[in-house]
């Protein structure tokens, strides 16, 4: 097999400071109320952020290979304004608000076209490979804060 | 096969207003750093408050099928104080704070034995079938209003 | 915020008969061991079939809001040869074997490159409303005929 | 908190040569269809695989934090018979046919009452950390030979 541009997983892209991060609703994401189940937006979130990290040049898996640390959400608050359904196109909005020496402040959108589904704040802190909280590699903070900022 | 209560799904109980659920952690829950992977959480204070509603009273599942409404959870704020690991048996202790026509202030924490590890607050607001919040039915509301409070 | 074509979702694609949904392991599809959770690679498969469905002109999500059936998988055979890992772009390589009236033998490879990590087969069967095995709608079988065979 | 042993979480038991795990559906575990998602029953078999090594003497969690192999899955055959549904109690009966030096053959049976849901057949193989197949600790082969056999 050829390894075509075609076969490789889109990923996201900056818009100025702004992340946007497409992905489509399936069966699995829904509930039996039809539905996709609450849970499941902070799985689309972390993809975001995760796809975002690599744009921004953090190399996550590299880190915990070598035994490093990882990000790790410590406080989340997220409205559930309205639900998305089986085959939804979604847009996952996302902004790095603050950055500090040990966490990250980031907000989420959740779109439908120009309709906002659900919205979360996310503090994010870094816990080295002992479960201990410490302070980000300071490249990253780097790398984070050319798009930090509202 | 016999139908031996040993073969029934545990469940979990309240010990005053408190409701108190146990569940252990398997490989699903956990993720490449090793700790319960953060949505997770939100799928256990969800078994935790289905369980209480079975308690209570509330049979979802009955008013799903009859074209009845259903609970979503329009706002939930969590603080992730340490992680959960694999085979850990953990306590979701859950409690109404209040209880509204059309919603519901729940209370959730995840314990270790004495270690609280997440703590959350959630809303759950009542929809009907076609998507639009609605009042709770309200035998509903009296069989909540006497668990809630502080 | 206008709708780009850059914030849809990518979508797969047919090559021939053979179709091609590439998609990225995120951290909710690991596990503790580092690796992508094997019950993982029957999510990835039902989105390329739900992908495949709807660029043949399948709305499996009308047919379900009109009340009409839905496939289910009634067979699954999977085996594991080589592990996905975090960040892993993979390719869901999907072809229909043969059309039954009342269900549809489809083949998965799940590649990393020029790898093959994981192969199944699946019956897919069409099941009414109600639950019971019914025949697929007409035009639907003849839509995946086209697509059909090795 | 008293740590009372009602608030630990249930396990599975063995009946002579067959492991017993009761568990029950909640909402996460359900898809738009009103049913169990199909991938989710292979999360079931792998809670009841856990438990019974648990129960058996085997300590996977240690084994990985120290540096050890884990199991994996190399083949799984699953027949999807009836479907469950939100709120049901179900029993995951599980025999271990057969132990080799680096793999055990597993059979799966999930029940609600007395109808069999979901059958599955499962090649278990042991894989070292770096992620070669390698024979399994002596000593678990021996613990797993006194459950062996139809």
């Amino acid at each position: 097999m050829v390894n075509d541009p075609l076969d490789m997983p889109a990923s996201g892209r900056f818009v100025g400071k702004e992340h946007r991060f497409p992905l489509r609703i399936y069966f699995e994401d829904t509930d039996l109320a039809g539905i996709v189940y609450y849970a499941n937006y902070l799985r689309y979130m972390e993809r975001a952020r995760s796809d975002m990290m690599g744009l921004v040049g953090v190399d996550q898996r590299a880190e915990i290979e070598r035994g490093g640390g990882a990000y790790v959400v410590a406080d989340i608050r997220v409205k559930y304004r309205k639900p998305a359904r089986l085959d939804d196109a979604l847009l996952i909005v996302t902004r790095v608000a603050r950055v500090r020496p040990a966490s990250s402040f980031i907000h989420h959108q959740v779109m439908r076209g120009d309709e906002l589904l659900v919205e979360a704040e996310v503090t994010a802190a870094f816990i080295a490979a002992d479960g201990r909280a410490t302070r980000q590699p300071r490249e990253w903070v780097a790398l984070f804060e050319g798009y930090a900022g509202e």
